[in-house]
């Protein structure tokens, strides 16, 4: 590599790095409603043998999108209808409900990161074409900060730390462990849910501010 | 007054003062789920004429009940059933809930100190002797702490001071603009909607820490 290359990388590095921290560890908030992640089988189990999801609109995450199909969600003591499928189809079935949603069906789900489905709890789908009992993949969950190594670099944290997001406004609010996860596919955006953001009036055009947990508020 | 019941009443006060430096601002929390406080009006429009609320529970503020009966609250989108009164009546009637129930209602109440309904959303009630459309009524209750004068000097805070609460736990949120609310009459107890429970996993055996807005977390 010539001297001029390298001198033109240094700068753009140099350059993003103070763009960040101009930046005021700024983080943007989407709020997740109740959705659910089917695997294959199961998709085929609800919806017909062969079937495919079909995309609503695309999610802010790259690759990712709200399907048009939606399915039933039952517990011991009730259920919740119309539950959003999110593509494309995934290893595992996953479905993600508030605290409040537990309350309405009766279930006892645990407080995970996505994709830690392990001992999860028990909940049946019902799809237009079949349902299923599953013996775990619900969870809640956990608060969570999609980012690319750049944005780590500049807010200086590192995957699965755990930080503190304060969120201001009329019923402020600060999250306490929201975890940190690093991939070149995600785009700088914190994951809440329903309750979360029903506490603190956080709706997709607020403002979190990344607080690492050693510093003071 | 004498010399030796003066000392004792000095003795007493540092005694407490002592106590309460000990007790790490630590504040007792409860969760409110959606209620209504009726006028002795409004409950013989929807209960029928000359008709008493009955005692099912007695609430944790003195002279405070939940009472046996419920009635359904109902805006443009959804009703909610089964929502509990609670006496004695009062002049006005108010009700609260959360913003995930505004969601379902269909409804757009503004965050308010309980009594403060002027200029707050419509509600329709319907009990089994009647229906009413209130006009106003509908809110979303602030978080706020009920004290004694002694605890407001335990906590170094004032009657209409807001305050932030640390709850830790498996999902800590800290909550701010957390209203102090002092009267001889009140026992030292914050009280939080379903919304905020749900978010920080709080339940009533959950401890708040109390924070002054000038203090760092």
């Amino acid at each position: 590599m010539d001297h001029q290359a390298i001198q033109s990388i240094v700068e753009e590095v140099v350059l993003r790095l103070t763009e960040a921290s101009a930046r005021n560890h700024s983080v943007p908030m989407a709020v997740s409603a109740r959705h659910c992640h089917l695997s294959k089988n199961d998709l085929e189990a609800l919806f017909g043998e062969g079937y495919e999801l079909t995309k609503k609109a695309d999610l802010s995450q790259p690759g990712q999108f709200a399907a048009n199909e939606s399915i039933t969600i039952v517990g011991p003591r009730g259920s919740l209808e119309k539950v959003r499928v999110l593509g494309p189809a995934r290893t595992m079935t996953q479905v993600e409900v508030s605290q409040t949603d537990s309350v309405r069906l009766g279930v006892k789900p645990p407080l995970r990161e996505s994709g830690d489905i392990s001992g999860s709890a028990p909940i049946t789908l019902v799809g237009p074409k079949g349902s299923l009992y599953k013996n775990e993949g619900l969870i809640i969950a956990q608060a969570h900060i999609h980012m690319t190594a750049w944005d780590a670099l500049n807010f200086a944290v590192k995957n699965g730390e755990f930080v503190k997001v304060v969120v201001e406004g009329e019923r402020p609010v600060t999250l306490g462990k929201v975890l940190i996860r690093v991939s070149p596919r995600y785009k700088l955006e914190m994951h809440v849910d329903t309750d979360e953001a029903n506490a603190g009036f956080i709706t997709g055009k607020s403002k979190g501010k990344l607080i690492k947990y050693e510093e003071t508020v």
